[in-house]
């Protein structure tokens, strides 16, 4: 069985005022290098798959230690780029309790941004690959993103392999000059599944309804090559407290994971990228949407309890949890 | 319309252990700069009020970095007295779970204890002032303590300035030969809006009933300058969690907030000044008791999730809790 | 009345991954020395008795450490021995929400574990003593220990030293070519007071049964001198969030605690330790099963606040909270 | 006398590798807000010297905290603009023993170098000052910088406000399509001291010579506006050691400061800010070019000991070091 | 052989800013606890010998710390006396290069200061000891401490034990309406071994002279009852950088230890204490004097590179460095 | 060009005391993991070359941690062993001053330790490498440890790869039975490049004489495989300033490298290792035995300020320290 993944995005460095210092009390900010995609191959690495990392960097120290981030998780490097621009960045301030968190993105002009069409070699990369996975934050950064995201997607399909789409429609991001409904349906149409609510749907390829099931339906209908959908149910009590559910609509039926109640959270971004990776593993070890859809909800459950955006959790672990072993445990 | 908010208060050096160590645990103190008064003076700037906080401080490099903890958060601070004796400073102790935080006061014989009848000039103060706010920790720490208060009140109703106080009375305070009965009274005729609870006006002005209303309107009858009285009610389920409401009592009709349910508390120190900045911010902006107790008890919600004693958030922060909007969202 | 306590047992490095860092994500490692009887005679201490602990350190900076650290509790540390071997140590993993915390042991060989029999002079020690407190932790770790054990109790026995043992029964840890069931036995049956759950029982003795009181009943038909068995009950919801209760059979009554929620649990190492700890004190100060099964169950709750392997709380502290007051409150 | 000193640049967010960390080791950045200008207005500020600084930052609360960091130290900002673009940043690897140190500056499109013609009422904030300075950073910035700068020379001298620009060529600063050639000499025309080295000035007006005095009397011919000229001189024996001494030439004669031998260098970013600052307080305090010198060279190597940017000594402390007195003195 | 060394005085909490901050950059203080003569009960406990310390601690949680330190290092507490009033406490400020350290003292109205004459039972104390060790901070705190101190000097002499005092005049302590010279010659009358220099004894008595030798000559001719005075000398090249070198006068011959370059140091407060316990070291160890002011002198370089105020080295290691071996090696 | 340089030996985690602190005093350890031959490999990372390390680990979570400090660093870790034993540790308190630095080495019976005869293919991985080095270390651990080191010694001269080895005799690691006469000479026998000093060769293979030049003269006679004998010289004025220069000797001629001042230690561990890559690229390169010696001491000179065992620079960095250009600046 092939076992490689690939991914495509956009790594940056994160900061992040440190515990639940606001921003304009953080006297330093805490670093790591990550980014949606990304986060999913190093999930993938975790559960024990193979994973390639194709982005493009600012060839200095920063890029250089993003790099490292990716290779001490064991992911290839290899077709990563360089250039003379920026590395993008974040700054993240902690939500508590009712406060929220927040996020201001400083990743104009980046290294990423400026990323060239036809600078990667999608089909030496996608040869021996099992995955593709993109997300929506990708086209919406440059017209090069968009571009070299639409090759790489070409490419999968030309060498048979399976391709999911994360939508995840941000307003704030499209400044280049195109909307998503420009860009989004061309590479909707090249994808097999797909994680979207009703307002990706909406934003992204102008399709609406009042539930989920139907507006995945209508997508569907008008992009047959989709083959399943899926998304997660986040009810936010708190910064320090949500409940997480998931669902798969596969066109016929709704699979539903149970619900988990998830207090004390510890740091809940990336908690989608680890849904999308525990689907990607459900699906490639020929799961059931049923058992698919359990894992990943699992898998995203654990991710809260993690520091940082990656869900450093292996299968045992998420697999236990579903079974409702050794929760909270002390194991020796 | 005049915008500066007057405070007069002691500021005291917090040295606070680190995490949830015991006092015997701790390697450090966490040190900040603050006081109630100054409290509500930071959060009333970040309300978009001018503010002014007048006290005396040791003429050393502690006084001066409580100076610049005033500066940074633009609270106007060219009133402030200096003089030779010792800052006052207080350690704490987080609490977590079932066990209670704990406080140890060291601020006896502080330059503020020092403070000299006639020194402030008030008058000059108090002349393009909206807002006098006092409370009833001042006036228990000295005999120039109470002085300077009492003359501040008398020139803020000579200058129309609108005058409330935090009755706050703490039994361990009174140590200079008088008693809060003979101080208070004569402090509380001069103010307008009060924040009490039963036991406050107990020990302070003799006056006690079963009930926040039946107490609020005995003290009203007696001293008819105040217009309204407010407290908050918090059921504290453990040092993490607390349930949070507060009212206000017109004289005819009670007004009370939702009740919010504080799980995760980071910092509680400094909830009571919060809701003070809230009522006055509501009160000085012409909203009714309905809407400012509302905003009163959001603010002071809000303020558990911040570290430190001083609510750093903006009123449409405050407002969009009131409306159940964003909360624990990771806004981008 | 005597009033010195003695442990006897490990004491290791506890070298824990900081907040909620996994072992891979750790730049670094929090450090202290605890073992679980050592835990107990530090508890004691902090009730106001007196406590020797006897171990076997190594002779370098990691063994003068580690006898520091009782010392700083108070304990008497004249009776430790030391020698060539290596200090035992422990990594910890601190699970949040959802997910488990985990400890890597690496005490083999170490300079207790290499105690030799004879080697303690545990006349002297128990002259003056009220109360040894030994665990099944000890004679699992090596013949030595095992020996040495079986000595204190025989000694214990000789000078009216009353006797408890928390059977604790870990599977991992019996390597030395003996089972519990070869070595627990003639120990259990020199104790007076036994903590032990069910299947500590069934391990160590062989009995087995349906209920807490069923298996204790055939305990302690088997084993006459067994006074009391008594066991904690703990619900995991989540790494955070735990419910616990503890139970004491006296041969006829069941003595049962209330039940404490536990959220936001610091540190739940060393809970139960607190509560060996608890039992003791009530025994010790000659409150009934009732008083003292009530005390115990509150002074393991505390201690799940307290960061540490040890409970740093006083009498006085577990009382206020045995009578509900001052949960979570600001002592001022 | 008037005491008012107005400066003009931009601040920048800066990200430092804690200790000796390489960037590529870093796990978080340090933060704090400075730049070359407002570096010496807040020395001016020890100093005990009145301080207004205007530049631009962004509307988000990296905006809001670099004002705060300003605030805090005295520095009047109420000339400051706000936009929507980014803030500047760089990132700073401390070097040490013979390692150097490396900056990776981020600055590009910052809200800085939007800043537009015309935004700054340079009449309302000159007409109250004893002194305006600029640096050669600020008109390599943007052209919208480079414009600015020369409105605010403008009006200095025609509200008679003393000038000294520090000169500080920086050759890959100089991105936007002019080079210092094309703009400096117009604004060093308007400057009445300067700070500048030799090849600062060949780089700049491209005037050039053998040694300081050389160069300086042809740049003073051509430039009859310049009364004096500085510089310092720094001698790298490692990042941990450096020996500095500086000069002034008056058109005469040079005067020159002792040598001061820098070992055990804590941050040496900004020690040429606090020379600037020093030369500013002899000049203004009307001392001579002699007593300027030693003092300016003082206060620079007083930086080299303190933490950040921003020199955070007072007169006085300048002033015993030049008398060799309580050098490294334990004050009690 | 005795081998109890008892030491008398306050102990303090100090904070002191991380690293090289200033006061006013200190977000933080680290916190330990420490006093001159205790230190030198600590240093003498690693010299292997036993030690009591005697104080008077405030009742509450900093009170247990500071015991707790002391009782880490293996003191004995049992004799220390605790009250109703304040922990003294100071702030310390690192210097670095050419700046100076500094202290803010916070030790009035201390629980030390309020020792009651009478209240220690000094004779059980002194029987089996064999040196008391005294400095003249502490007759300069309070009357009472004065009067304590003296009666342990009474005790001392009546029980035959050695008695070593540090005279350490410091103008700013004499606060409570005595002068040195008041008090200290009675006390400089009872003790054996003098630590002082040209200026101790000219305030403290009122002799005077050019040299050491000569001021101790006139000294020891006016109280015979000194048989050895000792001093060291510092230069002060920076704060990072001191020359130390020290004398025992015998009334005879002057012994005169190595000078030891001390650059790169790490904390120096303590150095005179580290210097005190290897004069009593070498003296209880029946050294002559010439191996003795090198012993103490060693002792004191090292004390330069260990973080805090206490010496925590053995015997062997200021040999090895009086040897001049393995100076800066890794010892694996 | 084969450019796979292929390093075999055991890696620990380091746990060092933060700081200065001793290990008595350290609440925590910095925590990385290294080893000798490890950090060769990383070095030659870092000079552009490829890299392989050849070790065995737990199979838990350190092992796991160790793993991916290898591939972060880019070292191929594919032929990494996994086994159930443990890992090797040493505890590092860094020294400051005259005062040393300590190691506690806890490494024995670890999983590296247990390694078997015959467990690595060492063909393959021999076949495309261009350099193989080992180190005296490896030898000493186990006789499991010193076989595999000869069969890959063997492996690789079958290959005709270059084989170097460091002799780095440590008396204390020969626990096994064996002693290193009985071993190294087999290893030697097979090693074209070796380092060395006089006492190394003197116990590893009992030559001697007076100069590194006649011991190297007397071993290259012995065992004509050695082409070169290289050494390093290290004056150890304190634990914070080494001078350090190196020599190799070809046979007949000895090259020098000049003398680093190495004022201000960052961290010393690791520089041998930083030596070693420094030849290894010289030679791999083509260079001189002159420039290749230049190379290795500017390299280990480097290493001096990094912080952790690895040489983390580039050739450039250590090519401009040879020119002796940018020392100590500040390069933007």
């Amino acid at each position: 069985m092939k076992k490689k993944i690939v991914t495509f995005g956009e790594i940056m460095l994160r900061l992040s005022a440190p515990g639940f210092a606001r921003f304009t009390q953080a006297k330093s900010f805490d670093a790591m290098y990550a980014g949606s995609e990304a986060n999913v191959a190093v999930s993938m690495r975790n559960f024990g798959f193979e994973a390639a990392h194709v982005t493009r960097f600012p060839s200095n120290d920063l890029g250089k230690a993003a790099t490292q981030t990716l290779q001490r998780n064991g992911v290839d490097t290899r077709h990563i780029l360089y250039g003379d621009e920026r590395m993008g960045l974040y700054f993240l301030e902690n939500g508590a309790m009712q406060r929220s968190s927040r996020i201001i993105y400083d990743r104009f002009d980046s290294a990423f941004a400026h990323i060239a069409p036809g600078s990667v070699d999608w089909d030496s990369i996608m040869k021996d690959a099992a995955w593709f996975h993109w997300t929506g934050i990708t086209p919406a950064i440059s017209e090069g993103a968009a571009t070299v995201c639409r090759e790489a997607l070409v490419s999968a399909r030309k060498h048979g392999v399976m391709i999911s789409g994360d939508i995840n429609y941000r307003r704030n991001l499209w400044q280049y000059g195109k909307t998503a409904r420009d860009i989004m349906p061309e590479l909707i149409q090249l994808t097999d599944r797909v994680v979207a609510g009703i307002t990706d749907f909406e934003n992204c390829i102008g399709v609406s309804g009042k539930t989920f099931e139907e507006v995945s339906h209508h997508a569907m209908k008008q992009y047959p090559n989709i083959q399943k959908v899926s998304c997660t149910y986040r009810e936010s009590i708190s910064s320090s407290h949500n409940n997480v559910s998931a669902v798969i609509w596969n066109g016929k039926t709704l699979s539903t994971s149970k619900t988990y109640a998830l207090t004390h959270i510890v740091d809940r971004v990336g908690g989608g990228d680890a849904f999308m990776a525990g689907l990607i593993y459900g699906w490639l070890t020929g799961k059931t949407d049923e058992q698919t859809v359990e894992f990943a909800a699992a898998a995203t459950a654990l991710k809260h309890s993690i520091e940082g955006d990656v869900n450093l959790v292996s299968v045992e672990e998420v697999e236990t949890l579903m079974k409702g072993e050794n929760i909270g445990k002390l194991l020796r």
